[in-house]
Order: C-alpha cells, then sequence, then structure tokens
C-alpha cells in the first residue's frame, strides 16, 4: 500500500530514541482500550509514551489509513505498541499488518468466555457504550439535570428525590463527584456545603436533616484543602490553613456525631469517591 | 475457610438454571472491569447474566470473603464468570480458587507488553484512575463548574474561554455531553440552546457567533425529539412532531449555512458524541 514509507521505515534505520508511539484503538469511542492501555502501560513508569486515541476504525480502509500512520512513527521511533478492542475480524486482520506490537484487549478473552459459557460469540457483535433505550438516556439526562440544579445547596426542591446527598466543607469535592455519579449512574445526587452557619447546632443542616440516612460527607487534609482554596481566592483568610483545619475539625465531628459515613477526598480520584459512595450507601450490588 | 458451605456446592447440585452470576471484580472503583467484562457479554445477548461489580479488593481477606459468595453463587446456577483486574499476585492466586471461569484482563497482556518494551514491569504496580496531580484535579474541578454556569446559554461570562460551544434546539443532548467533556477531558464546554427567536437571522446567534470556529451543533430526528420533549411537557405543542420537524430543519440549515459541523445524537451515547466532538475539533491528538 505505502512501499516507499515503509522502505524508508525499514529494519537499516538508526537506533530510534525519544518517546515511544502508543496507539489506543476501538471501533466505538475508544475509552476502553485507553482505560486499560493506560493501567497496564502504569506498570512501566520510567518509559516515555506518546499517545494516540483513535476512535471510530469500523472499516479496512480507516484501518488501513492508521496502519500507513502507524509505520511512520515506526520509521522515525521506537517500536509502537497498538492496543485495539476492535471487534470486527477483517479490520482486526487489516490492524495486524502495522510494524508495531499488537495487543488485542477483547479477542483471547471472547474465546475464554465462548469456553466458560459453553456456546459461541454471536455473528452480530455486540456494541457497548450505547445509549441502549430511551429510557436510560432519560434517566441520565434527569440525574444530571437535578445535579445542576442542587448544586452547593441552590434548591431545596425535591430533595426527598436524592439518591444520595453529599455534604462537606467549600472546595472537598463536592460537584464533581455529584456530576460523576449522575452522568455514569444516573443517581439523583444534591450537594450540600457546610458553611460557619451550620456548626452552631448540634445535629445536620436543617435542609437535609430530614435525608440524614442519606447523607454522605466529605473532608480532606487542611494542606490540600488551602492549596485548592488558595487557587480560587489567594491569600484570603477562607484559604488560610487555620480556618481549612477549624473547618474539616468541625465536619469531622459533625459526620461523626450524626452517624454520617464520610471520606477523605485527598488522595483519592473522582471515580474512586464515587465507587467508594456507591458500596458504602448500597447503590449498587 | 468454608468447608460447610464448599461441600453444599458440591458437584452433585441438580442441573442449574435461571440466570448466570458474573462478577466484576477490581483493586480499584471496578470500571475497568465493568467495562470490559460488560463489552464480551454483549456478544451472548441470549443470555441472562446477574451481574456484581466488587470493588477494592485489594487483600488476600478480600479476596477470600468474595470467593466465599462466588462458590455459594456456583451451587445455586449456573458456573460463575468472573472478570478481574487485580493487580497484586497474590490476591489474584486467591480469586482463582472460586469455582468459577476466571477471565484476568491485564495478567496475560502484562506479560504481552513486556514483551514488547523488552524490559519487565515495575514492581510498584501502577495505578491507574487517580487524580495524579492537583493540577489535572483543578482542570477538571474547574471544567464542570464552566459547564454549570454556561449550561443552556445561562451566561456570557467568560464565553471567549469555552473549547467547544455545543448548539443546538432544547433536548437534543446538550447538558449530558457538555457534563461529560467537561468532567471526562477537563475541557471548557459551554452549551446554547437554538430557540425560535434565533432563526429571523442568517447567522449563528450573536451570542455565540464571535466563536462560531468553536461551535459544534446537535441535531436529532423528530420522533426522537418529540418522545423527548413529551416526557417534559406531555401533549405540548413544544412536544408535537411538527414543532419538532420544523426546528430541526430550521437547526440543521443553520449549521450548513454557518459551516458548523454537527452530528446526529438519535442513535449515539453520550460518550460517543463526546468522542466525536473531540475528533471533529481536533481536541486531542
Amino acid at each position: 500500500m505505502d512501499d516507499q514509507r515503509r522502505s524508508a521505515g525499514g529494519a537499516t534505520h538508526a537506533a530510534p530514541t525519544g518517546a515511544r508511539s502508543v496507539y489506543f484503538v476501538s471501533d466505538g469511542t475508544g475509552i476502553t482500550a485507553e482505560t486499560l492501555g493506560n493501567a497496564l502501560l502504569a506498570n512501566f513508569p520510567t518509559q516515555v509514551f506518546r499517545r494516540h486515541t483513535v476512535p471510530f476504525v469500523d472499516t479496512v480502509e480507516g484501518a488501513r489509513t492508521l496502519v500507513a500512520e502507524i509505520d511512520r512513527a515506526a520509521a522515525n521511533g521506537p517500536g509502537p505498541v497498538v492496543f485495539t478492542t476492535v471487534k470486527a475480524p477483517p479490520v482486526r486482520e487489516e490492524l495486524t499488518r502495522a510494524r508495531a506490537a499488537l495487543i488485542d484487549l477483547l479477542g483471547g478473552h471472547l474465546v475464554e468466555l465462548e469456553g466458560a459459557l459453553g456456546t459461541t460469540a454471536s455473528e452480530q457483535l455486540g456494541r457497548y457504550h450505547g445509549v441502549g433505550d430511551l429510557e436510560q438516556y432519560f434517566a441520565r439526562m434527569r440525574a444530571v439535570e437535578y445535579a445542576i440544579e442542587h448544586d452547593d445547596g441552590q434548591s431545596h426542591r425535591a430533595l426527598e428525590l436524592a439518591d444520595v446527598v453529599i455534604i462537606a466543607p467549600s472546595r472537598c469535592g463536592k460537584t464533581p463527584t455529584t456530576m460523576y455519579l449522575a452522568l455514569q449512574y444516573g443517581l439523583l445526587v444534591a450537594n450540600y456545603p457546610l458553611t460557619e452557619d451550620d456548626f452552631p447546632t448540634d445535629g445536620l443542616p436543617r435542609a437535609v436533616a430530614p435525608y440524614a440516612e442519606r447523607c454522605f460527607g466529605l473532608t480532606t487534609t487542611p494542606l490540600r484543602l488551602s492549596q485548592v482554596r488558595h487557587e480560587r481566592r489567594p491569600s484570603s483568610e477562607y484559604a488560610s490553613l487555620a480556618q481549612c483545619r477549624l473547618e474539616l475539625r468541625r465536619a469531622e465531628d459533625l459526620y461523626r456525631r450524626t452517624r454520617v459515613p464520610f471520606l477523605n477526598s485527598s488522595t483519592k480520584s473522582v471515580e474512586e469517591m464515587s465507587a467508594v459512595i456507591l458500596q458504602s450507601m448500597k447503590l449498587r450490588d
């Protein structure tokens, strides 16, 4: 297909240096290939990779164009690595022609699964990441809209419908975690800030007290909170280490007194916090 | 460890019927195991599965408890299938004791990758789904807050900072797509509704016209839009097929006239739309 380039990138090429090109190739969005590929690459922390995500490779022609690109990278650097979740055999076959190590993240496991189930995979190959039915889409859309409406205690409307109410001092990670739970799981999630005004009383803030059993608290370290707050309001009292320490101590006392489960967000990603909340609130089996 | 249960679930058990238990087992959030496992299961559309996601299995004790649960499922139904992304060898080893087909989604590929890179994997096994550094967390948080502020044309503040401005008639999927791009990629995304008022003129709505090259349009099918709008306002003029057809035709005419790239959201998931937008706007390499 492209002989000139092929020979230009032949085996006599000088020892390659620099970053190794890595391709995440998918017939869908590329998210799975990217996630699993990165999980594998993380085991080689001293290597330098140049990452490329290539979604929607679902034709032989598309694969051929990509193979030409990979071969150019092979000619100019260390041998590329290709992670793929492409399902159609002719497209996969085309990808094997690239001058690269091909790691097929699905193919081999499909054979294992056929063995476990004692049956062969359906010819119409499975789609995933699909909306599925309209109902699921509605649930997701409703959840995102609910999250926007109830961000930072802005609204108390229909708070009784919330699957989870996340409570925490300002800047502990309430908003991104809320949005992730809504988008990824279609859950109705409200969040409510714990401010100075909420601490004189003994219990939970009045607005969320009726839903105590659905509350989940966040905390963090004073240093981390101070860093995050400095980002928003540099050198303010609000961002001072003393103020952060005070608010976090009060919040943690409140969680303990009211038996609200909580977690420290300082070393956790949004995905990890969401998974802990789901498990702790028994929102998935 | 649990001999009584083990023998109760022995090989003499009557031919199992009903749903087959499937476990997605991870030492992290379980998202990768779930996504890839479901992609594989989608190839067996006639089978019935009972799915369980088990995150944070990172100790031998945790694995042992889970193995007991899997063995109970094995005693009461068709042979379970376990998809795992657990990395620590002793924990993986423990999982192999379960009376189930174990599909190790990472282990084999790690060996392939070692071959491709000509080196061995680091002993401190890679973490993924991590926040990484504070900067990345800030970017994500900022992006979600920006998306909330700019949802549905609510604010024009700092619109010049937007990486993407999604435009579409009401209920075409702007909000969830916006939020996904913000959360997943840390992009600044605004969205702007195309209403009746926006069509008399020749070009884009005045608020977004200065950012024409960053606009991306959504459309859908009249039937789908009508279904989605009925959900919000049943039997309204707004939800009528005629009104939906009219608004979508006008929107598509506008996209073509102003050379705004657009896509039809009717058969696409939020993830797929986001991937198309990223690619089309060249927001990832």
